[in-house]
């Protein structure tokens, strides 16, 4: 496998279905799927085979488009612009079927109203037209993607040496984005360019992502990996095997605070005792303007019963015993080295980051 | 469930066999065993249905007590002393038996030593006053557990307050000794006193000793817990729901390092940084002599599968895929704020850790 095409999500080589790697069958199983109907195209969205916001966003798209030739076909002159006004009701219905199998998917709905924009300010044009310009659309999303993943890779590759132990916590990697990813991105890249590099990687209870996904995708990309418990981060930086951490994050306060997958203030905080830099990784986007500090971010707690059944559904606790679950936790600015990203690496005092989205 | 008498191992009420609770099918089903045969009482420390360190010394104590009055079934005339050289050679053949069921438990091989030496002082009594006296050995070594568990407690609960939050970390409770236990010892005592705290359990991967074992007997006493995964220590204690932690512990070097189960060492920095009392509880015993430091103490490193196919041996990782294992670690004299022992209370610095064993 090469991280330069992303294979988690592409068009079938006839451009009639969208091919996804089935996220629910890693790390055990890599099964392509090619996707073609809207009940398809739902089902793997609301059944998590494709997941990671941008991932998501850019299946989306795709889909749509999918889609789009499909109420095509029914329609009888594609050079006609008269055909607009029925194929473009159809559209709307079956985009908003698409967005409603995650509805707090943030990237679902704004690249399906990116491909609706776009569709809009079509309407007199011909449909092949139109289908011409959704799978050029398409394409750019991901396009764009790939750039964002590429540039924070580049950045963060910069603070890397060959012969680095990289601790990484949960999975931000191509999986979720479309090539490189967010936070394995510098990892990844290295691996490329020829910088040899040891990946450890924290399993992330309780849903073990990293174990399922990050060992998966860094083995697949011939990166020598170690798996370890989480609550083993602290003798392998006590152990000097660690020379940097690199996680993704789901939002950045103007102050640096970051909320990232639950853990990860905990790996900051070791990194800080063993006096090991602790690296951010994330798209500009993720800098959240509404939000001053970490004490604004809103911790999701989820179900305890994925403490107490583990990942496969068997019990390992008593049945009655109470569970706190919280899915993310806040990492205070003063644990961060820098935050990385496509814009640019943004070290401690985080100000620059008032200004990051203004440009 | 009263914590004062230890259900976990005692001997049925006609004296003929070992009570214990099979703790490979906790937390889901609590299934007390009566063992009476010698293959019966080998399997059960073999394949773990008894564990913890004194816990096993116990039950090796009247299991060779069990096993001595089988034997003296066989011998003719119980008042006579001309018996015993029969009867000893059949008792150091089942103890040698017993005693190749663990090899690496050092509580079994001395306890057992324990047993034969008292059998060996009796070589001139006869047989019936023999077993008496192996019955009231075996009662005692329990009892002297007892006496140190409580004493540990006593000393532990003295640093506690009524609604304190309190964190642990793998099981250090009766079912690994008698009763009470060590790092668990202050909280079921309070619990028994009235004094109302709140555990946070971390599970404790990957053999999830915690989720298991420590839920479980916190449950079966009332005492309040909440489970967690190891990597949510940093979000509770940034929450403020923790005043204290305690723990056991495998092993004491003289300077204060201490040596216990996997992420113990990352608990401690965690609590350092929030500025959290971090407590040691063990036996006196646990202080090494011989280990100046914890650099002296070599880590146990275990089968990677223990990480990637969890406890109920489903893959969660890819086949391939390296793992590092390692069972403790060791945890700086400076981020522990005192030792607690049956014999008091010792704070840093831990130069008193020097003399304690020769008193």
């Amino acid at each position: 496998m090469t991280s330069k095409h992303p294979e988690n999500v592409c068009l079938s080589d006839d451009a009639s279905a969208v091919v996804i790697i089935d996220q629910t069958l890693l790390p055990g199983i890599t099964k392509h799927l090619e996707l073609r109907s809207s009940s398809e195209l739902h089902e793997a969205i609301k059944m998590l085979r494709i997941r990671g916001a941008p991932a998501i966003g850019i299946f989306a798209a795709y889909a749509i488009y999918v889609i789009a030739l499909q109420i095509a076909q029914h329609t009888a002159d594609l050079s006609s612009v008269d055909a607009f006004g029925e194929f473009n009701k159809e559209l709307q219905k079956q985009s908003a079927y698409l967005d409603s199998a995650r509805p707090t998917a943030v990237n679902l709905s704004t690249q399906l109203r990116r491909m609706e924009r776009l569709v809009d300010s079509l309407s007199d044009k011909p449909i092949d037209q139109i289908l011409d310009a959704m799978k050029a659309e398409a394409e750019q999303i991901q396009k764009e993607d790939m750039d964002m993943c590429l540039a924070i890779s580049e950045h963060g590759l910069s603070l890397v040496k060959d012969g680095f132990g990289i601790l990484t916590h949960c999975n931000a990697g191509p999986l979720a984005t479309s090539i490189y990813g967010t936070g394995l991105g510098p990892i990844l890249l290295a691996q490329e360019r020829g910088i040899s590099l040891h990946a450890y990687v924290c399993e992330t209870r309780p849903l073990l992502q990293g174990a399922r996904l990050t060992s998966y995708e860094l083995s697949r990309a011939g990166v020598p990996c170690t798996l370890i418990c989480d609550n083993m981060t602290s003798i392998v930086m006590k152990e000097g095997k660690i020379d940097a951490v690199f996680v993704g994050c789901d939002r950045v306060a103007l102050n640096g605070d970051t909320a990232n997958k639950i853990g990860t203030s905990g790996a900051a905080i070791l990194a800080k005792h063993y006096g090991i830099p602790f690296y951010v990784c994330c798209p500009s986007s993720t800098i959240d303007p509404d939000c001053l500090t970490g004490d604004d971010i809103v911790i999701e707690l989820r179900d305890p019963d994925e403490i107490k059944e583990l990942y496969f559904q068997q019990a390992i606790a008593p049945k009655g015993v109470s569970c706190y679950n919280p899915s993310f936790d806040v990492t205070d600015n003063s644990l961060i080295t820098a935050i990385i990203t496509e814009k640019g690496i943004i070290e401690a005092p985080f100000s620059a980051l008032q200004s990051i989205n203004k440009n």
